[in-house]
């Protein structure tokens, strides 16, 4: 009760004001301001304060990170890790007081939304927080070798960064799906401090990694006798007391792509539960539907697998010839190209496919309110920015660029494929969230247990319009709750439609057959954003290598594009692989 | 009828299909197909669809502009202007069917939003739209004197965008509050052209302005004796034929920076209209509200045009002293920064108190589904973003760097008062939107006027809740709907409220009392938005000059950064003008 509108404060105040004294009323109007101050926050500002303080934060550090990036002599790596550091103990500390709160008033379950955090995000988020402690412990060790001559803030900060990894994991399993109606103030300020430290913890991996590699392109280039650029890595001043410093610092590399998807993932969680605050769930759609069945599922995991394959072998094969003579790295991009048209084809298709069996398919739309789904949609569109600016200027260099490479045409064919493949798939994976479920028996077999399903949807008060609303179908709806049952089951049962339909019989495309279509897609389409998350996660960024875009924007501005849409590019495959696990749970 | 289900497609199938024969049947399957394919897509899909095609029309344009600032042979500005010239054309071609056919169905009215594109926002584009006008015609004087060497796309493109900006203002004038209902796909596809093909003409105008204040800031620091950087502005190649060629080219860039506003506004107004497609009006919360009166309003605006005048004194002093020696541009720096602390202290100070007073009040939020106010806040806040990375770009750079400036320790002040004050305006202005409307009377004497208001509010069917829902407030609004008046009455009636809290009277603070305090708030930070905008607007941005930052993050990074949180902060000031309008009359 802390932030509604205060009409009953003003109702308590009333019958004793006309009895009261001067001095008491005014005693009483100071208390109430304080009242007010304290406590009275509307929601919306509320949420608008704890916006602002988080996005601060966040400038706050982005700031230091301009300044560490210029290698100047007073702004050194300790400054930033120290705020991070600091971040990071107030999240144990809020984290520790709100589950010991909860603890307390353990009585009055909480209310959850079954929609975020799902157990198979939470598994999925495990796996990348242990090898988030890898690299800490890696951290550590690093540390200790050189512990003589760097600052102790580098030895401090992993062992917070690992206590902090382990209790935010605890604290995901626990309590991502509250819905916290209580206290609110505190609890938004806390959750929004969570999101922005996990949002500063994925910019800093995103600058270092970025860093490292620029490096190595740089080394890379000296090497081949292309330009003579000092590089600026700061190594430390004396040798390392260890004999495994240079293999951790080595390893350490390969573990970052998975540290920053971690910390992303996190802060979209946590967002979902910023967002659950003080809101009231509709018992109707609050709940999750159990998992369809998957039989039948073999061309898609099996293509998916291929591609997996010849994503690795290509990764291999590029990062070895990228590093000799001129000829085997000019080889190394037009194979990356050829394979990238080939695959992005096979998407497009793929998702085209999917498009098309719904359009076919006459299902309502589903628009419960579910924050959840509304990031995950906004996310995907978010983050296909980067990668989509990066095409067009490949797409602009090709076209005003007089080079003759011999990939020329295959990296604009590419690059269109890449923007047509991200916009099919978008549709493809907003539509499957945004569908309401069929019920999960195809058959006519299995009628009896449609049945309850039906009702259950038309029962569930939440009238199933696309936007605008369909008055046919709301008679129907409303019919239904009057007991014309016949009629409902006409409209609603699948296995009525398909009686009436028998054309869709003689084409065999039954809804059974349709779902098997759809999640054989899904599981392709799956492994395909893991091969294409995976190539560019472990070094292979021909965009860095290939002169024809840094010939026409120079190479400051194209780096600067690159540093920002290359880890806007993971973050949409990954996030489009776990939007295509729910739709596959969800088919 | 375009988009819905689809559930009545598959009734009017469904008694045909038993008696049809295959060839039929089949024929019908494709034949549904094709409707399927042609009309049926959901109200979520058409959004995403035309919101990427909208995103990577404005990406294909940023992309040929970071290839035009390199400067490079190939890609050149008429390759630029041919793009957004064929833009605009389309844009025209749409709007022109898109009013004929609602010529033609003239007979039933469409729905209105009465809360997009007030009137005044609307007097203030066309102002906004004239000084584009003359714009272009010194850009058409431009090319006439210079037609022997430059490129005729140079004598399209004004001619176009004139067309343009006239038929789009009697566009905005017409149309910006239909709600669209019919033919959607077309609709859809055409709003969002004109909203990006807008935000790439702000794109444009804020390049423009940021390359001609760079070679300027170029040109006075070698003049200075600091660098000797060459400058890059493309001269034409032949001399000008009239002889007001110069006088055209330097009045241009002070009109700029309307044009860049005109833009923006637009590109807000439309996507608003984007966002209302399909959309179902709630017919109690769609009316406007009668504008209140504004008597007492004396304090507010006077020192709001002290402010004003002060700041445009502040500009010229800073425009003619900058341009002399580092003695003299020392100076002009450490005066920007006084004034800006005493304006910015003085701005919280109005937007705190704005804030204290509606503590105070207590008066219900008002949840109604509103995209205008919606987009307004969300662009309130992501606008500040710019500014505040800059402030704290400021901040670190003050607090690292070891250079012994005089208006050091103003600008931390500065920078640190620039954070705080925008958080605290949005504040004030995102609560001043959402809060529901008081009855336009404060006094007693007026009673008879505020039943009608009380009956409306209780009647609208919108259970006035702060995200929460107040269990209290809602039991007597339904009692109150069942006919207990006297009770509700004392729930609603301010005069009631007042009758029974003496207290607020012996302080003096009534309604009446507060609202003219507010009025007087509200036009206060008006002409102080208004000042602020007008500072750099107008070349007034001692962030280049005071080499505080430069130091510390390089000349690279922070001109980049600068180039984009400048324009972000100028659409911020006149976005906040906007909004304050909107809060002023509303109070």
């Amino acid at each position: 009760m802390v932030e509604h509108s205060g009409l009953d404060i003003m109702n308590k105040h009333s019958p004793s004001s006309s009895s009261g004294s001067s001095a008491d009323s005014e005693k009483k109007l100071l208390s109430k301001l304080k009242v007010s101050l304290t406590k009275k926050f509307p929601q919306k500002n509320a949420e608008t304060l704890s916006a602002q303080y988080g996005t601060n934060l966040l400038l706050i550090g982005v700031s230091v990170m301009l300044a560490l990036a210029q290698h100047g002599p007073v702004v050194r790596e300790e400054h930033l890790l120290t705020f991070i550091t600091v971040l990071m103990l107030v999240q144990l500390v809020w984290m520790l007081c709100y589950m010991i709160r909860r603890e307390r008033e353990r009585s009055p379950l909480p209310e959850r939304d079954a929609h975020a955090g799902t157990s198979w995000i939470r598994g999925g988020l495990t796996m990348l927080a242990l090898l988030s402690l890898i690299m800490d412990a890696f951290r550590i060790g690093y540390f200790v070798g050189y512990h003589s001559c760097i600052s102790a803030v580098l030895g401090v900060y992993p062992i917070i960064h690992a206590l902090h990894t382990i209790s935010q994991v605890h604290f995901l399993w626990c309590h991502i799906k509250d819905v916290i109606k209580k206290y609110e103030t505190f609890e938004r300020f806390g959750v929004i401090h969570a999101v922005f430290t996990n949002l500063l913890l994925w910019c800093n991996g995103v600058m270092s990694e970025a860093e490292h590699f620029l490096n190595n392109h740089r080394r890379r280039l000296t090497a081949l006798g292309y330009v003579n650029l000092t590089t600026v890595e700061a190594e430390p001043q004396c040798n390392c007391s260890t004999s495994v410093c240079s293999m951790f610092s080595t390893s350490l590399y390969y573990l970052y792509p998975f540290n920053i998807e971690y910390h992303i993932f996190v802060s979209a969680m946590l967002f979902v539960m910023w967002k659950n605050i003080g809101r009231t769930l509709d018992h109707h759609t609050n709940h999750k539907r159990p998992t369809t069945r998957s039989s039948g599922l073999l061309l898609g995991p099996v293509l998916g697998l291929l591609a997996l394959a010849s994503s690795i072998t290509v990764l291999v094969v590029y990062l070895i010839h990228v590093e000799k003579s001129v000829e085997m790295r000019q080889a190394a991009i037009s194979m990356f190209y050829c394979y990238g048209v080939v695959m992005l084809a096979c998407m497009c298709g793929a998702s085209g496919a999917g498009l098309l069996i719904y359009r076919v398919e006459d299902w309502p739309m589903d628009t419960g309110q579910n924050p959840s789904r509304k990031l995950d949609s906004e996310l995907l569109l978010g983050s296909s920015l980067g990668s989509w600016l990066m095409s067009w200027c490949s797409v602009v260099a090709v076209a005003a660029g007089q080079s003759s490479q011999s990939y020329r045409w295959t990296c604009l064919a590419y690059s269109l494929l890449l923007v047509l493949e991200k916009c099919v798939q978008n549709l493809f994976i907003v539509e499957s969230l945004y569908r309401r479920r069929r019920d999960p028996s195809g058959n006519e077999d299995q009628s009896p247990a449609t049945v309850p399903e039906i009702f259950s949807v038309a029962a569930s008060m939440v009238p199933p319009y696309d936007g605008i609303i369909n008055r046919t179908y709301e008679t129907q709806d409303k019919r239904s709750l009057e007991g014309e049952l016949p009629e409902n089951r006409q409209v609603y049962s699948r296995k009525h439609s398909e009686v009436s339909l028998p054309v869709g019989h003689r084409l065999h495309v039954t809804p059974g057959k349709k779902r098997q279509i759809l999640k054989n897609i899904t599981s392709f389409l799956f492994m395909c954003n893991i091969s294409l998350w995976i190539l560019p996660a472990f070094g292979c960024r021909p965009q860095y290598e290939n002169d024809l875009e840094q010939e026409i924007f120079g190479f400051g501005v194209w780096t600067t594009v690159l540093n920002v849409a290359i880890p806007m590019n993971l973050f949409y495959r990954m996030h489009s692989v776990a939007s295509l696990f729910e739709v596959f749970r969800k088919v």
